[in-house]
């Protein structure tokens, strides 16, 4: 079992990733201080591992709210479906919320954590990569809304995050990708070496070599990790986890959430945000063209819909990242560096938008 | 004017109270960051005071939305509608919204400002003597579920509270007398001169002296903050604020939103959380007959409704307050004096609800 320590002053946690954690009762009971249990998980997940998590809980009070499955269903709607699980079960102050399922079930459940009663626990038990390497980690938690992406939520930070990589076993293959859009991610915005040893492993974490598996997990939490304890509510650093992101909730807003997935948006946004910094100077042509190559490799797009062109900028507008100051953006000063642009002009953005 | 300071580290902030607040521009935007300001109130207040607070906005980049008025409106669907306002009128996280209006519009108000992009600015303005004096000081905000009051929620504090106590006279008299619950509270829970005090005044203030009111006004805030500022999370010592509230909370609960004002539930249930502590010998019976005489003469209920004897002990249990260990209730060990107590007996109270 790895361990990854998010230091954040009260609010500290651990991540752990091993084969097998799913089964770990004695793991999961140390992060549960009370009698009762909340299991939110959707339609797909709930017949792979709800029991084997069920029967981890031994004689705990233990509830479950099986929500329907996708990006769609990340609603206001299916958060009031949790909390109504929660008020019909009596559950109290005290009581503990266990996210089991990908970043949409662990975002819906952790913003019903901290609204339940004004807040209350939770425990990340996320089964799909995007989740293992980028939702469940930071305490990020929120529902869309049909005029923007994730406008609704809460920093909520959870009381420990379980990652077992053999659930990664049961993930489509298009999931399986996309998530590895965030491994990508982690590499180019913070460590060049990383994303070298991406570059080398790629087909065997397509794979699923579990041990390498677990090593990139470990590395892009460690990522992820030292980033938001640095800057828990996103008021600076954080920022650079957004990388590839405006651009790519431009996307999701613009097709409709669960036609693209989020983790093929960030890929083909990541690949615009790393041309922009080229066409700005800021980086090399050749390692935009790197970072491209290794997206497109994974099987991830990177163009973006050519319908959107027209209405891409106004969409880019209504991201969180859009200050009085104009629409901030991280962009590449190199393979491993990513960086906080805030005057990116009109017409340089209109031309990436233009391929 | 006077003012109150509210203590809470980087979140702390003042308390204004005065005749004509509501045209002081200038206080408004010393806690206006951004350019833009979404005004929310209902249709009630909205004819009376929104064109005023408009005007003193000046040249602000300034939406409003206007909610249903009453408590049956405090729901996820109302805050949708606050929050879709924010996002048609592209509100960025600079934004600053203000709530104009009584306890409801604050409290949806203020978690539309907590839950939007993660966490936006906002401002109290309360009209209502409850607002005034108790819900738009210390941070609670909420949205209530069919199944338990104010059960969706964050804590979130304001930038400043600015109190006009001059809209009181535009205030139906029923929600005045609501109103004075909360303030002959804070006598009962924290200050027994206070209570006195509002003895012997409380015909001028029924009858809206606008001095003495500033004054009420004053002192409950002063208490109010004292004690948030000890325990902003309700960890420990603010849950003496809910006194006569767990039982309040069941009669609108039982009774359904809106057919008892909160003030009124509280009312009748500081009488019978009064009489549990005389009963239980932590108060003396004159203390106890005191306040309900206080209750009963500004005019607020002081038995609960007769009907929902029989579920009074389930409702109660559905409330924040319950915890794995029983029912924690704020009880007085004497009048000025409120104490908090776990382990009260199910007879005990069965015989408080019976009367």
């Amino acid at each position: 079992m790895e361990v990854v320590n998010l230091g954040l002053g009260d609010a500290s946690y651990s991540i752990y990733i091993g084969a097998g954690l799913l089964d770990d009762g004695a793991l999961l009971r140390r992060y549960i201080h009370g009698r009762q249990v909340l299991i939110v998980t959707n339609t797909n997940i709930a017949p792979l591992y709800l029991e084997r998590l069920q029967a981890a809980l031994g004689d705990l009070n233990v509830g479950t709210v099986v929500l329907p499955d996708g990006e769609q269903f990340k609603t206001l709607a299916s958060l009031d479906i949790v909390l109504t699980g929660l008020l019909e079960g009596h559950h109290n102050r005290a009581t503990t919320l266990i996210a089991l399922g990908g970043g949409v079930v662990g975002d819906i459940t952790g913003f019903a954590a901290a609204c339940y009663q004004r807040g209350v626990a939770f425990i990340q038990v996320p089964t799909t990569l995007l989740a293992q390497v980028d939702s469940s980690v930071g305490g990020k938690t929120a529902v869309n809304h049909p005029l923007g992406k994730n406008m609704i939520g809460a920093f909520h930070q959870p009381q420990a995050v379980i990652i077992d990589p053999e659930s990664l076993q049961s993930l489509p293959k298009r999931e399986l990708i996309a998530g590895m859009a965030e491994v990508i991610k982690h590499g180019a915005l913070a460590d060049r070496e990383y994303f070298e040893w991406l570059e080398r492993h790629m087909d065997q974490l397509l794979a699923l070599d579990l041990e390498l598996m677990s090593e990139a997990i470990k590395r892009s939490c460690e990522i992820k990790a030292d980033i938001v304890s640095r800057d828990e509510k996103e008021l600076g650093v954080r920022a650079l986890l957004n990388f590839g992101h405006t651009f790519g909730h431009a996307i999701e807003t613009g097709m409709g959430y669960g036609a693209w997935l989020h983790g093929e948006a960030v890929g083909a946004g990541m690949v615009m945000a790393a041309a922009l910094s080229a066409r700005l100077g800021l980086c090399s042509a050749a390692d935009s063209q790197r970072l491209a190559a290794l997206i497109a490799r994974v099987g991830l797009p990177v163009v973006p819909p050519p319908a959107l062109k027209g209405e891409f900028l106004s969409l880019m507008s209504r991201d969180k990242k859009m200050t009085d100051k104009g629409l901030k953006l991280v962009l590449l000063s190199g393979l491993g560096q990513a960086i906080l642009v805030d005057d990116v002009d009109a017409m340089d953005l209109q031309a990436i938008i233009n391929g």
